[in-house]
């Protein structure tokens, strides 16, 4: 428990690399259609140093969100899929599935939950927090970017 | 990032310690006033092993929520602020602040923030998760609970 209590400590903070996936996509869906962006112009973009930055660019890859091409003309892009993605899409697609507590997780593994007052709280915490982070379209973002 | 791509990982998850807090403050508020609470009688209730409720219970009792007695009638009670705490109150006694991400904690850091669009969805993320925290009343759980 001891570091977690250290004076600096946050609750239920995310991830940096899930930050900058969201600054990533952002960016991405604010350029011209077809125009693939190089890492170097992403990372100065989204002021990310580009070798936490090649990370974040393999999962988001890797999760079907954007399209990596290679080559002189190469660079990122969103994927179709990507184009239509919410906050909470690209946030999860770096670190899983939400879950504030485990009675709210995907398995919902907690024995006491049929008679544990604080769990409504939890799923009514998660679904308020969810429902910000999906209403977010990552395209709306870019156009008030813009 | 690796570990936190794990099959299981979870987003935005509280730490056990914080449950178990809520499971402890839930259970003493439950308990009739005056009445002390032994470490084994609050392990069992909240189902929780006890050396590591104990760690728990020293924080919450630094923290000015919880009161210790020593002795043969010792035991824990809640404090008098610890009566009408929020669900919010002992997360937040447990972990600092409640922070999604790093512009909306307490220093707010991010130089980005003024322009940055995800940032007003942080913003009104984090409200939405925080005022159901902030609703739930320890005491109104303790109640629902008996």
């Amino acid at each position: 428990m001891g570091s977690k209590l250290a004076e600096f400590a946050a609750l239920m903070q995310l991830t940096r690399a899930a930050d900058y996936a969201v600054r990533v996509m952002i960016h991405l869906a604010s350029q011209e259609p077809g125009k693939r962006t190089s890492v170097p112009e992403i990372a100065r973009a989204v002021e990310v140093p580009e070798n936490f930055l090649s990370k974040v660019l393999q999962t988001l890859s890797r999760r079907g969100l954007i399209q990596s091409h290679r080559g002189v003309t190469g660079g990122f892009e969103l994927s179709a899929g990507g184009r239509t993605v919410s906050m909470l899409e690209v946030l999860e697609a770096l670190e899983g599935p939400i879950a504030l507590n485990v009675c709210v997780g995907e398995c919902g593994a907690c024995r006491r939950k049929s008679r544990c007052p604080a769990h409504k709280v939890w799923v009514e915490a998660q679904e308020a927090l969810a429902g910000v982070l999906r209403r977010a379209s990552i395209a709306d973002l870019a156009r008030q970017a813009a």
